[in-house]
């Protein structure tokens, strides 16, 4: 294959890092960032998501607990991307019209695209400078509770965390599956058997694993999906109640 | 503001691109693609999400017609980036585990961030090699029509569309409101007078709409935001039932 340009390279070389350096970004960095997020496509042009960046460290302390993740509160740089139609819903108050539709699921998935296309904008832009991130899907664990710790206002929610900062670990690549089952062409594909089909890539996995870290458990990606998919959160599960307690209406037919 | 690196000048210069020339991508710019979407973040590593790729021309403007997008149908290529719990579902089943995890929404809101993430690491890498794109929310309009065309099989649902290019126009930039209005530190920031706020920030919009076509209507965006908020879109307002029809459980503390 012909070589992967420059940008691209760098996007190939994703890897989550989770410890950074003492080393902070400069004001300039953290502008070129808000810059890139600033252009990133928005749907409509609505620009319905916004970043809270935290800074306090009793906030990124809370944010830590409820991700179950305590390396988050060293994180030097910590942004929560999220749905923000509360914006939007008050210019048309002050306008003396309707914000009826802030309110509806095609506005709330169309500002939930708008934050995680901006994280990912983000993410490659900090991947550019040199810097490493991990994302925390984890915020979703309670997603009532960072509502509450970010001080979040009716028809927002909160979509995706990212941390920030210079890479303090030089983590191998973590193998992923061969995209022939994960691209198809014109329509779905099935397989027979998939346990078969990814044979190999288990096989991958559990020497990734091995060669990671001897001492820990060794497992395939195969075994993860299974104790993944049987193992339920329950309020990551019931996530939509809070997506109404935001102020969503969820338009179900039987409602 | 010092200048930006080169992905970052890349990033900052996006805009859509609706008409495309002749040229097509070759087999290895697609390949490098795919390898990009590959190597993106994905959501405790399980990988669910998935594109298929609409090279068939009938079904290229099936799914315009969805979109009422008729341009959709000359996109030199297009992509619909899905949620899918489906390959990991069978994986548990083959391994006679349950797979009642991938029907809940911690699970679909996971695969849904993994298929945005991937699409905007894929426009990013397609924008470095001189593509143009634009997104197509508009896939939206009726999830269930566009599952149908593509025959996507139960716990998965179209998430995103993204068409690539070479570009055939050179269009101006939009602009964009200050970042002020969008990060904040440490909790939501709420401002006493959007409309107030954004004079300066409509102006610029109703001078960049007076500038790229003269005969059209000129609008500023405080005045996109009130129409598009009262100009409800049944299908996209209802797509959870569809979400459910394609086999999720909602969860919802009162069903």
């Amino acid at each position: 294959m012909k070589k992967f340009n420059e940008m691209m390279q760098v996007q190939i070389s994703h890897r989550t890092i989770r410890e950074f350096t003492d080393e902070k970004l400069s004001d300039e960095q953290f502008e070129q960032l808000m810059e890139v997020a600033r252009r990133t496509a928005t749907s409509n042009g609505m620009q319905a998501a916004s970043i809270i960046r935290v800074k306090d460290p009793e906030i990124k302390k809370k944010v830590s607990k409820v991700c179950n993740q305590e390396y988050i509160s060293r994180a030097t740089e910590l942004l929560i991307f999220i749905v923000d139609q509360y914006r939007n819903s008050q210019i048309a108050r002050e306008k003396n019209s309707t914000d009826e539709c802030a309110r509806d699921m095609d506005n709330f998935f169309s500002a939930f695209t708008d934050a995680i296309l901006m994280a990912q904008n983000v993410v490659n832009a900090a991947e550019s400078m040199g810097l490493g991130s991990f994302y925390m899907g984890s915020i979703l664990n309670d997603t009532e509770e960072i509502s509450k710790i970010l001080d979040l206002p009716e028809l927002t929610f909160p979509a995706l965390g990212v941390a920030l900062g210079y890479p303090n670990q030089d983590p191998q690549m973590k193998p992923r599956m061969e995209m022939k089952y994960r691209v198809f062409e014109d329509t779905y594909r099935k397989f027979d058997n998939y346990s078969e089909e990814l044979k190999d890539y288990d096989e991958e996995m559990t020497t990734y694993y091995d060669l990671r870290d001897a001492n820990r458990r060794v497992d395939s990606f195969s075994n993860q999906v299974v104790k993944k998919l049987k193992s339920p959160l329950p309020k990551r599960q019931e996530m939509l109640n809070i997506v109404r307690k935001q102020g969503f209406n969820l338009h179900l037919k039987d409602e």
